[in-house]
């Protein structure tokens, strides 16, 4: 696998990790009344990573595609995470952007 | 849900079956190294199937951009399919384009 | 395939709609903070359930471990529901147990 | 995340490497016919080595019963890709028996 993809890969990981960690984390914060869109969009976000990580390991011919839309929920869920003072939403926020970059150089 | 939600839930279902179908079936075909493509493709169209089933269900924000991807998806393995007179083969590829065209317009 | 696939299909597919349902009610429930366990679990079940039906589709061999998992992860997620008054909870709860009693038999 | 959960991760994920490569590479084999059961369980075992690194990040609490199906898998992919020469093959089996033991001892 070309070197390019295994740093995309990395990337999307440590994305789906951030935007699962950060589900976990709203799910238990006290005003979790103001985060039920950031739960959404980190469900959204890890589940697309996820499945590109899983595509790109298969060699898939669509690559530019699935990062195309990959690239447009790290941005939702980024800009979401942003509005929120939480540490877990900034770091989320930081992964997402970093994600949307990566997917859209591939 | 909208009726026309449930209608596209059936057709990203339908198309899903009958491309793991036609995929078992080409892995056991006597001319299986003409089907390698087919074999990618279905397995490609089957998860992006399933995927976007799933999300639509969870109300993903993001049914457009997914169905758009997914409508590429289709369109491809459809083509691929549609080259071969195996009978899955060509069930596939009617499948795939219907599935194509209710991903599209949705 | 079998008709009994076909029917277990099914049953996965109406659970994976009801605990996704679920889900989405929940995190617009006033009294969201009793719902966490809930929210998890439907996604779980979702998830669970989704991937079975992908799999089945594709003819696993691991058809009795996966649905194994499956009813194990349904029945938490209904006993879980089953302690919410809510209406989309209490339907959740009858998906779950019904899908959970499809996997053990299958 | 603890330690021990982030080396089961890597392990998942480079099992899941391991067999989309293999699948592929099988697919572009001359002795195709020989590798089918290869190529279905690659795609089984990558399948579900993605869903489980996907449901720890998220932190499932069916580790245990998601790490002994997965196990389950890996095993099996592992034995049938020992059996063939190609050292896509070979390095495909050792990353399966690999996965499987770290996915036992979770």
């Amino acid at each position: 696998m070309p070197h390019q993809q295994q740093e995309l890969i990395s990337t999307l990981h440590e994305c789906m990790t951030a935007c699962n960690h950060c589900y976990n984390a709203c799910l238990q914060e006290e005003d979790i009344k103001m985060m039920t869109t950031c739960i959404q969009l980190d469900r959204e976000c890890a589940d697309i990573c996820g499945y590109v990580e899983q595509a790109i390991t298969r060699g898939t011919p669509f690559l530019s595609e699935l990062t195309n839309v990959c690239a447009a929920i790290c941005e939702a869920c980024g800009k979401e995470c942003k509005k929120h003072a939480h540490n877990h939403c900034q770091h989320c926020a930081e992964k997402c952007f970093t994600c949307a970059e990566a997917c859209k150089a591939a």
